[in-house]
């Protein structure tokens, strides 16, 4: 059986090679660094967002992702419309329910498309996740205030309840379909001092899902590739700008070899 | 009695401390650079705009942002929900009026916000403030034809007309509510040379009035963190992308003390 | 006779001197970088999509730029309204039919523009050229899948048909009229990898426009300028983020002399 950190390193090589196209609705404020961000990994980004182009989009993409970052009731209507195309061709949607906790509109548009939508990974910090699995408490606006060591623990019934996989990014990140539990290591504390860098980690979940229909595997080996960019970008780094820069020049250079070897990826 | 400068350390120390929520009405621009500078400043930052969310919104935010750079009659309204819900709840408004006086929209947006909304401070460019005082002079899109020293002659009769702080920023940057008036040093002439370092202002004044409800001292701190990250970011730099990359670092790593001791606000 | 390059130095200088207003209805994706790009080159930018105040901005503009890149349809209406004034002031229109082929709605819209605004220059990658030609090829997303040699073939029938002039750029940048045809050499394999660059070239194209009404020697400055900034910024460059950081810095210290020596355009 070869090793979680194995697969990933090939579905890395597998996405460098057929550039899939990711179609993101995603939020204004992230549109050009998470294009970037999927730019520099090899895959090829394109933002839509209009309803009557949707469907034709989502039919040449090799995944979608839906950010709820900046929404209104006009985005995630496109949202569901892209998705049950998505879901009729068998291309695979992430979804990433930003701020999800922090206001009603935002709770309840994640409800809405995860009850619309056949969605394969939620990428979300923990505050996010313990909003969508009903707890009372808020998230602060978009940043979490919880450790995702907190959203662990409800995350297998929640991923169970959902049938998907969930993704909680955080100092170690924690992935689980409610069966099968992977734990990714990487990352650095500049990451809280840049945004949309959750964002970031979901478009390059999507892009792996596009060469990888295990969403399990595919969103850990996301997580571990842009956990050894920002672990490789700190060093010796002055702050946050160049640290998001050198994210982005990591993001090209480091190799298959380079993401096998760093081991991020165990089994929990 | 502090200095205004010791006041503007100490504000910036709270402001790393409680890392207020800042909530953002601002333009496609520079969602994604402020974002980034209230991030590296220590604040927490949040872009929303649906008008059945921003009150919501706006309740979690230590300050509120209306910025109408990229403005539709839409957004303006949704302007006006928030700037009223925060007024309710006491959360300091900062309005930036970019690009009024270039087009009769901008003019009038300013103006409603302004009848509307009780506005801490407004952040403008010298055109701009000339525009708001009813000055006939067209803004050249949204880069000031005009000096700050030209605006400061009008700005105390307006800020007492509007009943708030105004704070023109250029080479010399000018605070005043028509009684006070502080003069703010720093920053640097690539300034210019990159776009939104005048809303980058704007957020940063909105975090140091989330920390500081005296709105001539908030706005001039505010003023004096980014000229300082300006000046530092300055030396040896070899163009206007790798001077924002290094603003950005600066605004992480500047100190209280480094703050204190450049000394840059005065009386006037 | 002035040699192209020597034209495009002193449209360089025209440029720098005059610091035109280049008028923006683009996609959210690039308006912070081609907004940055507008500003290192010496030229001031502007984004403005409302359709009650289009006609009002691009009244005080250089140059208009009509980019499709995440319309709407409200966005293309404000883009008519607008090429329509602009038209009426003999301000230059530039459009980048960002998509077009790869989704209706993108072909549609690009249609529509070109048939309702007269546009002085369209730049495109090779793939939108042939969907504007008529090619039953789909784009993939907003990268080109073909070479500009492929749609080189087909500009000079398009240009007459559109009586405009089209600029394609890839390897080796095209730019016909359909009577004189120029070759613009420079740039750099990282272009792919970075957001928005053909996005970056549309504003500079604008740019050159607005001091230059030759539309043919503009686009082939703007695409000279631009490639010369991609050739100096690959030095030693360890990746994406790194080398578009240092594209901003080197439009904006590239020298007359330097466009002139670099010797890209040449007569095809």
């Amino acid at each position: 059986m070869k090793s979680s950190d194995e697969t990933a390193a090939r579905d890395l090589n597998a996405l460098r090679e057929k550039k899939p196209l990711v179609h993101n609705i995603t939020n204004f404020v992230v549109m050009n660094s998470t294009a970037n961000v999927l730019l520099a990994a090899g895959a090829s980004p394109v933002m839509a967002h209009a309803e009557n182009e949707v469907e034709d989009m989502v039919s040449l993409a090799g995944a979608l992702v839906l950010n709820i970052g900046t929404l209104t009731d006009e985005w995630v209507r496109a949202m569901v419309v892209a998705g049950r195309k998505a879901n009729e061709l068998g291309v695979p949607v992430v979804l990433d329910p930003v701020g999800a906790g922090a206001t009603g509109l935002r709770t309840a548009a994640s409800q809405e498309l995860l009850g619309a939508v056949d969605v394969a990974v939620v990428r979300a910090n923990a505050s996010e996740v313990l909003a969508l699995a009903g707890g009372a408490e808020a998230t602060k606006g978009v940043d979490s205030v919880h450790s995702a060591e907190e959203a662990a623990e409800v995350m297998p019934g929640l991923a169970k309840e959902l049938g998907c996989t969930i993704a909680v990014t955080g100092e170690t990140d924690v992935v689980t379909d409610g069966e099968k539990t992977l734990e990714v290591a990487g990352g650095h504390p500049l990451m809280g001092y840049v945004t949309g860098t959750g964002c970031a980690a979901t478009v390059l979940v999507g892009a792996f899902l596009a060469v990888d229909d295990d969403s399990v595997q595919a969103a850990a080996g996301g997580l571990a590739f842009f956990g050894l960019a920002g672990t490789r970008a700190s060093e010796k780094c002055p702050g946050p700008g160049t640290f998001w820069i050198r994210v982005l020049d990591e993001l090209y250079n480091i190799t298959d070899e380079d993401l096998r070897s760093a081991g991020f990826i165990s089994e929990r």
